[in-house]
């Protein structure tokens, strides 16, 4: 565009053109055609393509149809050393090396998705941060004020890629999210690629109704308790919700005009996380706040949030909850909000949310069920007894990004009370919310959110959801479920292993210590314990040295350095936890 | 993944392949080559395809060459009807169907993005919420239990963008975001495909650095003053900032444990917003909040936000705030915060910083100066006089993905004071962020962060800096605001315009009213101004069913409705200016 003349036709040039002019001689041609343009002979098509540099069109009768002028490119020999970024569209002739450049892009990635389901690649490559700072053969960070060619840029495309770390490879265990699901990631390209925003029905008429669909089926995962939340209701922090339906006065007069306010979470604080949400339903930041992170920014104060103890296997003890509830009433303040986990981040454990929920009735407190890692057991017939009371929440968070396999990111929170949402964060913007629009406005969801933009996340959770089906997400959570029993069989009684804790894990979460052979037959005491903790780390090091596998481990309380495996790749088999396991045992035989 | 069984191998069987392997016969494959596998021959790499479903790796002999295995795949006759998700990677012969269905999607998106520059197509094809949901020519948006086959897969990709809106459209004006730039669509492409997270250099090193990079570098923009965020700042509100800044102490004792605090802002609400950001530096969500929505939700209360008084082009007085200031004290209130607006959103107008920075000096406020809009013309030496002051800022929001054409999302919060934002979210995830990590863990970004995961949001970015350099953003910015100027000097004295507010505009916007043939003599009053009010959106209605173009419209104050045209778009020329001015009189002659 760069050379483009402010006063240039507004009909591009189409001297470049080179696609082949491709008709519906496909199956799936066929098929598409027919539902998009039916009377459209190949003959009537190729007759379109060939006339159109000269095509004139009338206003008022432009194109809407994908099958009028489709093409297919093919790739040819493109010097891109010579060519810039202003030479793609909307540049004068720039269509041609436009496709090309994303031809090329596309073979880049088609690579890159290939290698990542091959065991016999790396993981990652790891460099140390002042390592990839000097720049590896060739690969330079720096940015400066001339354009680089496409050629530099296509393989600046390759070195992110090549020095970056295989998140959907087989072996890489090391996060929650995990996995690369091959509909997800088409999702997700034709979501870059409409490259447009959440905010109203006039510019995302598609998002929004998918989203309205996705989440009502997400709403009977729950139990038909919930109250569906249609286009109209806002991203909201659960714990804003809930101090706006105890002290709705505090939107005005801020929170002078509440009395002190308490908020109880786990002790286990650094697992046990409030989501807050940032978005809608479906928001791009994972936003993993834990609850004293948002009782501090939202004005409450770290002193306001109640730790709760829990037992050996990290869920909440009830009555630890209530007698709390009662010791806080009695200084005269007012306990405001619950906090139950489905599904820990370190333990994977599940509070008990019916026993919560009896309290949180009894003392008329909100309870939010944060199930960002366990909700996806929802979609299983066999797992979802874990999550039993859910339908009892005042909220529920749910990340389909995590368990579910979806793309990053994708996270919805469910409010039971309609319309609360909406009076909480409800403001009026007359520059994007027009009462005058000539179509139902209440699809324009961006007025009713605290966060007016929001990025397109339910398309790849929708089309996931299309491909798959409901049975096609319950076998995926079996099936990791199934991979972490082997696992937790596999190691529980082996020579040099110790379990976190005892019993079958809850979800695919299983912690454990690796111990040396020198460490074995050590007496307990503050000696191996200082030894233990530093095995993890020394392990974890070298199998990035090597780029075999990536797992993750912490400390926990008095716990020194764990191991914490966890299964979301719907790649994973058993092999792959079999190796895991050699590998441990290879790298750390000899500390 | 759902045929496959826990047991099977650990070797992909590889019977299906069928891809071209391709040597480095092309120019940019040998350039790219060279720089990843200097020594392969073309006959070493067929043989290495040949035989590959018979290797075994060894245990850390592991490929990380992108070069190894390289290969074109050609697209064959498949049909998608019986092939599911389940047939795609990681299943068994799963390799051809991805690598098919990939390039399915890929021509999809190619013709839709050919499509989206071609003026003969329309912006959007309108239909009514209740005719999408009931199911348009086998377009259903309902999930069911059951899988859909691939080839439904790919029609419902079609139809979500043929139902969508091309925001990229030459003609589309109706958002500050607006245009369709093809390297930072790649960007996306590439960013999805790595899917993954910001919250350690252990899983996005490259991504890390390259943020860190580019911060560097608005930095030098914004005028050296501001320091470097290195990677160790986080995520963060500029309301909360400001807060802990000067009640450090609210943190840990809720709100009661400050005065009553008062922030300042504009009375043009609507238009002017303190931006909140949802994540570290570059976040996903656009996060505009109103500054009283902000005030509501982080417990200051909607009456502590005071609404400063602005001129007739929309800038704030400084007068008048240094008289609110003043008001407040004697209340016995802690004035907090101001929110000075570089480019607001419906007149453009840029608040005078330096004014303004003096008084918050004088009476030591925290400025914030929100550039989400404005932001952009610091890269043009003509335009960035506008900002001037921005470098005494306390913190200055830029969106890139505004005036800069980044695809949507990509926002930058900058804080002078280093380790602040530290200071106000560290709490420390053990699970996360291990100090005995064998690399710099300072890079390690997310445990100082309020929101722990943050989607890549850079890359886009950093990649649209290296093929357009800075000259490149500079010439779109000044390029978009020659056309601004075009079209206000084309209807500021014509028949049938009248002009919001007086005098050239300081940034792209031009607000304006048409005056259709039979208001034009009709004397000013209620009923001229009833009349008027009706004017724009049913023109904007008109222009929506009719497909061929899209601008905004909102009241503002007493002013009823009027046209805010904005341009964005590096697509936009003179032509496309002139056919939104023939179109408005086309549609709104008789009204």
């Amino acid at each position: 565009f760069h050379a483009a003349s402010p006063s240039s036709s507004p009909t591009p040039a189409y001297d470049a053109w080179c696609g082949v002019a491709h008709g519906c001689t496909r199956k799936l041609g066929m098929k598409i055609c027919g539902f998009l343009q039916k009377n459209n002979s190949l003959d009537e098509k190729n007759r379109i393509a060939s006339s159109f540099r000269d095509r004139q069109t009338p206003k008022n009768q432009l194109s809407c149809e994908n099958s009028d002028r489709e093409a297919r490119y093919r790739r040819t020999e493109t010097d891109f050393s010579n060519l810039f970024a202003r030479d793609l569209l909307p540049a004068k002739n720039g269509e041609e090396p436009t496709m090309q450049f994303l031809l090329e892009v596309m073979d880049i990635l088609t690579n890159y998705v290939r290698k990542t389901f091959d065991r016999s690649t790396k993981v990652l490559d790891f460099h140390h941060p002042h390592q990839l700072l000097e720049g590896m053969e060739g690969f330079n960070l720096e940015l400066s004020d001339q354009p680089e060619s496409l050629e530099q840029i296509l393989v600046d495309c390759r070195d992110t890629l090549k020095y970056g770390v295989r998140t959907g490879h087989p072996r890489f265990f090391n996060q929650l999210s995990s996995g690369l699901d091959i509909i997800g990631l088409a999702g997700e390209w034709l979501t870059s690629t409409a490259n447009t925003n959440m905010f109203t029905y006039e510019i995302a008429p598609v998002f929004v109704l998918m989203e309205q669909l996705t989440l009502k089926k997400m709403r009977e995962m729950i139990g038909r308790m919930l109250k569906p939340l249609r286009g109209a209701i806002s991203n909201m922090y659960s714990v804003m919700v809930a101090r706006y339906k105890y002290f709705p006065e505090v939107k005005t007069k801020g929170m002078s005009a509440a009395p002190r306010l308490v908020l109880f979470t786990s002790e286990h604080i650094r697992k046990k996380r409030l989501v807050i949400i940032t978005s809608l339903f479906f928001f791009s930041s994972q936003s993993h706040y834990s609850i004293t992170k948002a009782g501090a920014a939202l004005g409450f104060g770290k002193e306001n949030v109640i730790l709760l103890s829990t037992d050996e296997r990290g869920r909440v003890i009830p009555a630890d909850l209530e007698a709390k509830i009662i010791s806080v009433k009695q200084k005269g303040y007012h306990p405001l909000f619950v906090n139950a986990t489905a599904g820990t981040t370190v333990y994977g454990a599940f509070d008990p949310i019916n026993e919560i929920a009896d309290i949180c009735e009894k003392y008329n407190l909100w309870l939010h069920v944060d199930g960002a890692w366990g909700g996806g057991l929802l979609m299983s017939r066999q797992h979802r007894h874990k999550l039993n009371g859910v339908e009892r929440a005042n909220s529920v968070t749910w990340n389909p990004h995590k368990m579910m396999g979806v793309p990053l990111q994708c996270s919805a929170i469910l409010v039971r009370e309609k319309g609360i949402l909406q009076g909480c964060n409800s403001m009026c913007a007359g520059y994007l919310f027009q009462p005058d629009k000539q179509y139902d406005v209440t699809y324009d969801t961006g007025d009713k959110a605290i966060q007016c933009g929001r990025h397109v996340d339910i398309f790849k959770f929708w089309l996931m959801w299309k491909a798959k089906g409901t049975t096609g997400f319950e076998e995926h959570i079996d099936r990791c479920l199934e991979l972490s029993e082997y696992l937790y069989n596999k190691i529980k009684d082996r020579e040099g292993y110790e379990m976190v804790f005892e019993g079958q894990p809850q979800h695919t979460n299983v912690c454990f210590w690796y111990i040396p052979p020198g460490l074995r037959d050590m007496p307990p005491g503050d000696e191996r314990r200082e030894r233990l903790h530093k095995v993890a780390p020394k392990i974890k090091a070298m199998m990035m040295e090597s780029g075999t596998t990536m797992v993750g481990y912490q400390p926990q309380g008095n716990k020194v350095n764990f191991f914490r495996m966890v299964v979301s790749n719907h790649a994973v088999t058993r092999s792959d936890i079999d190796f895991l396991i050699d590998e441990i045992e290879r790298l750390g035989n000899d500390l």
